[in-house]
């Protein structure tokens, strides 16, 4: 609590000395910030005093903001950077950073950028691998140790080499052709003795993933077996990077953000604090696309303004089938979605979901069904009125758990992303409740008026 | 893919065997197994199965297990190893998960489990803390070297010690009161002269929370500063334990399945594999509480009943009406409560999302009611229904804006959960719109019929 009552004096006192153009005391206050937390400050800028600040900050600061920086906020670093700076703060970053930020940029300036740089081969290389594969992620500070020899060697080797990542938390061992043999801790190392050889103390089961892998499958591993890094190997085995926990967690944290916000018919990248205009952009869009299924599911009552006319108690019943099944068909998906999402629910489940769903739905739509049917006829006294009710609720639950379970089963089948949004299952139950509760409305009309 | 082939395998061999009760075949097979692996082969076997094959097992390779079952299975695991086995099993595990096991015990069989174990005394400890703060999930297993020590006495000190926890990728410094004075990691310990003193090399710019942090604010520390372990302090600064992202960042999934569940109305403990029985007690009170708001919504309708014989064309309206604010209010909502989970929002945001909202509200409620009222006005030529509809829409859009956002930081202010039920938010839209549409037409009926 202290430490972020200070970080908070210290943000406003580096605010008032930017807006006064202070520099010299403006670095050495920025200079104890971390950068996690000097990003923050940055991006809160306006566009002038942003530009002006990271052209006083020294590179090497600078390329730790894009160390620490989100997805989201990426482009808007780079611009107030500017592209002719750009190259000298990435010759400062890590090489998958580097891929990430070039491949953010127009063409001509990518490659512009990509051949100032002294390791353009590595960063190329690394660009090839998509955004979302285990190779788009994987860093390349790895440290890998040859099988053959000794625990003193790789000591020695250490020593000399530096490993220049803070990541190097697993040792990898590697035989002759490249090849991923296991892993060591480097406190197996300190505890083993010096002569020992590296593959009497190598751990061979280690769990690794290929280049073309997708990064949320990495992250699966990486939660599933609790390690702190997954390496990265070719086709052919070859150790070929590193991804580390900070970036899995990350992946992970989108990759939920991502499901929660389909489900709700968000864009990715909205945030409850974008601008309005960009959030007008986003939004609007999708909920005009959402109107228009209600403008359909509204088509569907047209045709029934007679039989409304004449028993006006099948309107007041409309919300309880539609809200009701909607809500029923939205949790299954959720849970379908998040299952699917948590590796706990495989495709290979579907039938067993599926049986469950309709016993689940039988019950609770028989449940439902009496209690609104009891309602029905306590406010009409009708019993006809009941018995459509309570048919009309009983199959629209039914048919709700059906497709909220069957939908993101067949979407990952498919190879597509299972979380279907919710508007696409509510639109589909309100249609068929409707449906349902004024044509069997319409078929008894005249026991209803 | 080869690897899981395999594993796929390995498991159906297992099945086989264990049904015909081989077990000394079971055992050496199930041995090669990974305990994440091995968890999931346990959990698939009936009762009885499982029982037998964990009475199989040696007592270290069951330990392993607790290490690697899920929150929600955990009880399951107890009980099938039986509870007067449980003290030789909680021997081999950690402290903190000897604590976790035991506070899932009835108290009589608690107390007696605790009484039975050699370190009583640590575990008791450790049960002092809550189940959601750092207290609870941190691990004792850290390496603590005085600050006043050399490079090369810490390095014998390790190789006596033997560190006995994988998790000791960070080394912590601590000054004669065993306050925590910063990090070294093992790697600078390697490469720094043997006569260095440990105060030399260490970072102090170290990120610690206090046993009475929530978890959920420990695994956002680790991940703002991309972290491997955080380490956990009490309140005079001494170090007490570490919790480690594997550990964080099972509480992050945890916390994110819990907002998307909560939004849905699902209770935490369900999965969509749950058995239909124990699906039918956690979802259906949760499901009949909704009906019965539904119910709430239908009794707005039923006074109106009269207008809606009279301009039977309302009643089309009414699902667009309510539907489509209750997205929006949904989509808001998700926005602010995925937000604040992810620390992007805090509740000093209050006015500038309000303010935000009051204008996406007006533009988009002003557009998706001139459609709204433009379908009006084609089905029915009727230019007062047009704006009776206009009206209703843009104003339920408004306030569905606004308690969407309001109520999830309204929440967050009061130091409850955010992840407020969708169901809530949309029982309001549909109770406020309904008012607005029928309430109006009902003002302007001479007009309408």
């Amino acid at each position: 609590m202290a430490d972020e009552v200070l970080a908070r004096d210290l943000l406003h006192d580096a605010r008032t000395l930017i807006a006064e153009r202070e520099w010299a005391k403006v670095v050495v206050l920025v200079a104890s910030l971390h950068p996690a937390d000097l990003i923050d400050l940055v991006l809160s800028l306006d566009e002038d005093d942003r530009r002006a600040l990271l052209d006083q900050l020294p590179t090497d600061i600078v390329a730790q903001l894009f160390e620490f920086v989100d997805d989201d906020e990426l482009r808007n670093l780079i611009r107030s950077v500017g592209i002719e700076d750009l190259p000298a703060v990435l010759e400062e970053v890590e090489d998958d950073v580097a891929a990430d930020v070039i491949q953010q940029l127009e063409p001509a300036e990518a490659i512009e950028t990509l051949a100032a740089l002294d390791r353009a081969d590595e960063v190329a290389e690394l660009m090839q691998y998509g955004m979302e594969s285990a190779g788009g992620i994987m860093r390349r500070g790895f440290v890998a140790l040859n099988e053959g020899i000794t625990v003193g060697q790789a000591i020695d080797y250490l020593r000399v080499l530096r490993p220049p990542s803070e990541k190097a938390y697993y040792l990898y061992v590697v035989d002759d052709d490249a090849r991923l043999r296991g892993i060591i801790s480097i406190r197996d190392l300190l505890v083993s003795s010096p002569r020992t050889l590296l593959s009497e103390i190598t751990d061979h089961e280690v769990h690794a993933v290929t280049t073309e892998t997708d990064q949320e499958e990495a992250a699966r591993v990486l939660q599933r077996y609790n390690l702190l890094a997954v390496p990265v190997v070719d086709a052919e085995g070859r150790l070929e990077g590193v991804t580390t926990a900070d970036d899995l967690i990350d992946v992970m944290q989108e990759e939920a953000t991502e499901d929660m916000y389909r489900l709700a018919g968000i864009h990715e990248e909205e945030t409850i604090l974008s601008p309005v205009r960009q959030s007008l952009r986003r939004r609007i869009p999708w909920l005009i696309l959402n109107l228009m299924t209600a403008f359909t599911v509204a088509a569907i009552i047209t045709p029934f303004e007679n039989t409304i006319e004449r028993a006006a108690l099948l309107a007041v019943f409309m919300p309880i089938i539609a809200g009701h099944s909607g809500n029923t068909g939205t949790q299954v998906a959720t849970l379908v979605v998040r299952g699917l999402a948590l590796n706990q629910v495989e495709g290979r489940d579907f039938r067993l979901i599926i049986r469950k769903e309709i016993a689940f739905g039988l019950v609770h739509g028989l449940l439902a069904g009496l209690l609104a049917a009891g309602l029905a006829l306590v406010i009409s006294g009708n019993g006809w009125l009941a018995l459509v009710v309570l048919t009309a609720l009983l199959l629209n639950v039914l048919v709700a758990g059906l497709v909220g379970s069957a939908v993101p089963l067949l979407l990952r089948r498919l190879g597509a992303d299972p979380a279907v949004s919710s508007i696409w299952l509510t639109t589909f139950t309100d249609m068929f409740g409707f449906l349902l509760l004024l044509g069997l409305g319409t078929l008894l009309i005249d026991r209803l008026s």
